[in-house]
């Protein structure tokens, strides 16, 4: 069981431009069914974690299906219509978000945990030393501001790159 | 005869710590006679164009010699000692920007013009439209604050990837 950040970045490391949009990264070239595109993740995938500008964005697109119905945390103090399978709750402070990792790891079983994003979130659980791997799609654009793909220092080791259509796919171990 | 910015960057995109430090890219593993590596490049430059807090850096670390000796221009409004076959010059307005670049694409002969950075710098040769090529090493590491890569909205090509050590070596063309 794994607990890994799986997002695409454009290639100057944002996550969503200054508007809160993708249509910089969605329109483009990749191959799903292999090398590290969607398709050969999700099957791992038996629980997710996301922040609440990250639900919002996947309720404004109606996207929530690309949590694939796993039980999945909402971490966020906004009030958010009750979905099945997903849990709203704050995050305040490492102590709670360890208690959260724990619920989803137990939830998911012999898959893997899904840190869907966005940045600041994800390195909350990397500073509680939770996060096993990155992978970063990395699409062929720089935004030059943005929401950044991981705020924090963060020592990893490469295990995997390969192009998959327009992308530099990659998988890294965090130290 | 191509415009090339080539330089190491973190995984999130910034070429320089928050304080102008390269220790997280220094000591790294690459090999640089293969694949994208520094020795494969320096053979095709025949004039470089930096800013003046690169030229400083390399000043400060008695590393001017990364230049090769290439007739080279540093951007500044900084008054720097003079250095042979270095021009210092300001490039105030995408006119100066041309001009500059005129001179050192004449300067390289059938060679190639390395833009060293930073980021700044070459956002504004790409905006006058002189950039051909990005080839950016991305390091094992996040840094989550720095001088960003490239502080501009620009569409590319991914023309090559591969692993050299612990990098990921990429190479774009500029659209």
């Amino acid at each position: 069981m794994t607990t890994i950040f799986y997002t695409g970045s454009s290639l100057d490391g944002f996550i969503a431009d200054p508007q809160h949009d993708l249509s910089w990264l969605v329109p483009r070239d990749i191959d799903g069914s292999k090398d590290m595109g969607f398709e050969t993740f999700e099957p791992r995938v038996g629980a997710t974690i996301l922040g609440a500008s990250t639900w919002q964005w996947l309720l404004d697109h109606g996207e929530t299906g690309a949590l694939g119905g796993a039980p999945s945390w909402v971490l966020t103090h906004r009030d958010f219509d009750q979905v099945d399978a997903v849990t709203f709750t704050a995050a305040d402070g490492l102590d709670e978000v360890r208690s959260i990792h724990a619920a989803a790891t137990r939830a998911s079983g012999e898959k893997d945990v899904w840190l869907v994003g966005g940045g600041a979130l994800v390195a909350q659980f990397i500073e509680a030393g939770l996060v096993d791997e990155l992978w970063v799609q990395f699409a062929p654009v720089t935004l030059g501001a943005g929401a950044p793909l991981l705020p924090a220092r963060v020592e990893l080791r490469l295990e995997e790159v390969v192009r998959n259509g327009d992308f530099v796919c990659t998988r890294y171990t965090v130290l």
